[in-house]
């Protein structure tokens, strides 16, 4: 639903292209196939492209829309609180949305279940932890917790990221329905850094190895520099519906003893969503 | 905005009235004065009272519209991922808001600058701390941390409770524009527990100390056999922007020892949102 739009702070090539819709309510004869809602929804997906501030320039060229069209959707989104001015001119994602998406149960429930057992393992760890659930073909970034990290990463809550290119994505991956793998082969493996895994067969086989040993080591593979330890958490149907991972500095020579704590985080949170 | 919409999971009247939008974009003959985004945006609110998930036929008597226009809402709503259905032909807030949400700058970069002195906070009282704004003339939960407390307090992310009725409500309540005080002693000092303050003229003189102390103590305010400490956090301006506090149960003799730790929190977000 979000391709076209690379949601983790890089350039994105603009404009998007319209979005044909399933559900047509009101048409439009200068933006045929495109209704009212659908527009609005375009607008509110420019802000996740990295751009957590824009113009209405800015939200015009990266939605496609005529200027006139985005200036009163803006007025409806900002008088409800989806949106907010800034003194610049500019237009962020306002409290009323972060309100509204603090409900979401398939966010929150998670969130607030596993909270206790990252902040556990960030007190164990001292480095950067990460909640991680599956959205379509990439993976979403629920949590991230860090206390003065050695490390640096690019992630940041409600980040979504390539799943094969970092240890909770893989984690996810390995125990996702088999055309969801198809899907990403077929795209390409984009090469995030030196670590990244470009070659389809090696995925596979990675992918195959965290079903086995229930855990996965990554070196160098979306940061350089940054190397992880992920391990499943799973439901109440024994289905895996996160993945919790530990970031450490790639200079750290050996990353097994951080294969217990993590795999004792999840399966804490496992247990906490089973009990 | 929210007026009338009992957002704290109590009962609220049902249902709720039609807002008037000032920016219209297409009418509609059945439902004059409400353009499509307002009815969507009446179906969205329609999640937050204290209702995660709902029907189509309750979300129709919570918005007033017509049941075909909320079938047509819900099938665009749940297209682009507002809304989730569920296995029981219902819906709750679905990822994508949430996702959108986390962008929001308002709630994320205080979240995020306050979250490392919240857990320490946690980590040395050991009960429930809460980070709190002023939204309207309501005190809406940012975050809000536990580790297996002693006492039962009804807060949850993205709640919006009365200002007058907890402490970190008045320490925002005590800092804000006078009219939002005015205001909302037009509507009432509703009682929650045996300690709300109810009398105006007390209300007053208690905003009046938090102003001078710089924190405040409160008991059986907002749920009976609970008690807390809170104090203000300044943004760059040096105007107050949040409140942290720590809710403790109502059997704690003596809360004064709490004070330094609470204010220490304080600083300390404080200060970084000002470095």
């Amino acid at each position: 639903m979000f391709a076209g739009l690379a949601d983790d702070g890089r350039p994105s090539p603009r404009p998007v292209p319209p979005q044909p819709r399933r559900h047509a309510i009101a048409g439009n004869a200068a933006e045929p196939g495109r209704t009212v809602l659908s527009r609005a929804f375009a607008v509110l997906d420019s802000f996740l492209s990295g751009r957590p501030e824009q113009t209405h320039g800015e939200i015009t060229r990266a939605t496609g829309l005529a200027p006139a069209t985005v200036h009163r959707l803006l007025a409806e989104l900002t008088g409800w609180g989806a949106l907010e001015r800034t003194g610049r001119g500019r237009y962020r994602i306002g409290l009323r949305l972060w309100q509204l998406g603090a409900q979401a149960p398939g966010g929150r429930e998670l969130r607030d279940v596993a909270l206790p057992y990252l902040q556990d393992l960030l007190q164990v760890t001292h480095e950067v932890v990460h909640l991680v659930v599956l959205d379509g073909d990439r993976a979403l970034y629920l949590e991230k917790l860090e206390a003065h990290p050695d490390v640096v990463v690019t992630s940041r809550v409600g980040l979504r990221l390539p799943l094969h290119a970092a240890g909770p994505g893989k984690v996810l991956l390995a125990h996702a329905p088999p055309d969801c793998l198809e899907k990403i082969l077929a795209g390409g493996l984009e090469r995030r850094a030196s670590g990244t895994i470009t070659d389809p067969a090696r995925l596979r086989q990675v992918l195959a190895e965290i079903r086995l040993q229930g855990f996965c080591i990554s070196r160098n593979e979306m940061t350089e520099g940054a190397s992880s330890v992920a391990a499943p958490v799973r439901g109440p149907a024994d289905q895996v519906v996160a993945a919790i991972s530990v970031v450490v500095p790639s200079s750290t020579p050996n990353l097994s003893p951080l294969v217990p704590v993590v795999r004792m985080a999840a399966l804490g949170v496992t247990r906490a969503l089973q009990g």
